[in-house]
C-alpha cells in the first residue's frame, strides 16, 4: 500500500483571530493531497476535468486534535479508503513533525460536465487501488 | 424548540472554476448560522470571547445534495443537536427556495484562552436549550 | 449621482491571527458592492455572464484607516468613477458608523467567454452614468 | 540587488467560475513572498511578531495581465521596493514560465500590539536593502 505525502507552509491568511488555522482551510489542504496523490498515479485532476470526468465532494468530515499555527510546515498524508465504479473516498492525516493535527475524509462521485453520474474510467480505479488502506 | 434562519446571497469569489460554490465556503456558512442562533439565544459570540469562552470546532461534517450557484439566496437553518456542560454541536441546513443543498454539523469544545477545557456558561447552555432539536 | 450601499456582518473565517479582517477579504466585500449595483441599475451580473458578457478585474487598489473586526457592521458603499466603451471603474468606500475603514477601486475590461474584448451593451453603460462620481 | 523567488500550484479552491483564479488569492500569495523574503534575510515575520513588530498591510495594488489556471505552477518574484524607518513597500511579479501574470506592490507600517506606529527593527531594514530594487 502507498500513501502520498505532500507539505505545505501555513499562510498569515489561513488564519483566524483565535491565533490558529481556521477550520474551513484544511478542505483546501486536503484538496492539495488529493491533487497529488492522482497526479503521482499518472491522472492530473486537470486532465480528467479536459476528459469529461468531474469529481465533485459528495461528503466530508474532518476532526481536529491541535490546531495548526501560521508558518508551521504541515504533512499531509493521503490514502484512498473506499474505491467503487462511479464513487472514491480520501482519508487525510495533517502532521507537523510527530503532532497528528486532525484527520479527515472526501467521499467524491465521478459525473459528467452534465452533472450525470459516469463509471471512473478503468485506469483510475485500478491507479487507486495502489494507495488503497489496508481493510479501508 | 425554536430555530435560527439566516439568508445570504452567494459571493462570485466564492464559486469554483466547477461553476457551483466550492465545498469549504459552507462552514463559513455554519459559522453565520451559529453566530446568529447564539446572538438571539442573547450571547454574542463575540461577548463570550470576551470574557474568555471559546468555542473552537472540534470535528465537523457536512453532505451534499445540490450545488449553490453564483448570486443563489441561500437560507441557513441552525439548530443545536447536543449540548452538554462543556461541548455543544450545531446542525445545519442549507436552502435555496425548496431545495435543500446541504446539511451538516459542527462540534465544539469550551476552553479558555490559554485552551484549558472550561464548563460552557449556564446561561448559554440553557439559552441553548431553546434551539435543541427533538431527540436531539 | 447615485450611490449604491450595501451592509454586511463580518464573519469570524474572514479575520486573521492579528485580530482584525485579513486584506484580501476586502475584495469579495468590493464585489458584493458592485455587483448590488448592477442589479439594482437593472443588470444582474449573472445575467450578463449568461448573455456572454464579462467583466474580469484588470487592476485593483486598496487603502486602509481602520481594520474591521469581527461581527462589526460594515457599510460598502459603491459608485462609478469611470465608464468607457469597453472598461467600467468601480470605486468603493468601506464604513463602520462614523468611521472609514478602507477605500478601493476594481478597474474592469469587458469580454466575451472566449476573452475577446466587447463593448459594454450601451443598456449597461446608460444605467451605470447614473452612479457616475461627479468629476469621475 | 537579490530577489526572492517561490513557486506555488495553484490550489482548485482558488479558481471562481470564469475558470482562472479568483483575484483576490494573489493577496495570499504576495504573502507567500514577502514570507519568504524576510525569512531568507533572517527575519522571520513570525519571529518579529513575537517581539512585538507587526506589519500590517496598509495599501495594495495589483494590476492583471493574464489568468493563472488551476493546477499552473506560478513562481512569485517579491523584491522591496521601498524601505524606510516606519515602512516597507514590497513588490511583486507573478510568472507562469515565460508569461508575466501579473505585478502588484504591498505598502507596510511598522507597528506594536497596541496598534502604535514603531521604527522597523534596525537589523531588518538592513537586510531588506540587499532586496531593495534599483531606483525603488
Amino acid at each position: 500500500m502507498r500513501t502520498f505525502d505532500t507539505e505545505l507552509t501555513v499562510r498569515y491568511g489561513e488564519t483566524d483571530k483565535m491565533g490558529v488555522v481556521h477550520h474551513s482551510n484544511y478542505l483546501l489542504w486536503f484538496e492539495l493531497g488529493r491533487t497529488g496523490l492522482l497526479r503521482e498515479a499518472g491522472y492530473a485532476y486537470s486532465d480528467l476535468e479536459r476528459g469529461g470526468f468531474l469529481l465533485p465532494v459528495l461528503e466530508y468530515n474532518c476532526k481536529f486534535h491541535k490546531g495548526a499555527e501560521y508558518d508551521d510546515s504541515v504533512l499531509v498524508n493521503t490514502v484512498v479508503s473506499d474505491i467503487r465504479s462511479r464513487a472514491v473516498t480520501f482519508h487525510y492525516e495533517c502532521w507537523r513533525n510527530d503532532t497528528l493535527l486532525c484527520t479527515g475524509w472526501t467521499r467524491h462521485v465521478c459525473v459528467d460536465h452534465d452533472n450525470n453520474i459516469q463509471r471512473i474510467p478503468d485506469g483510475v480505479v485500478e491507479a487507486c487501488r495502489a494507495y488503497l488502506r489496508d481493510g479501508g
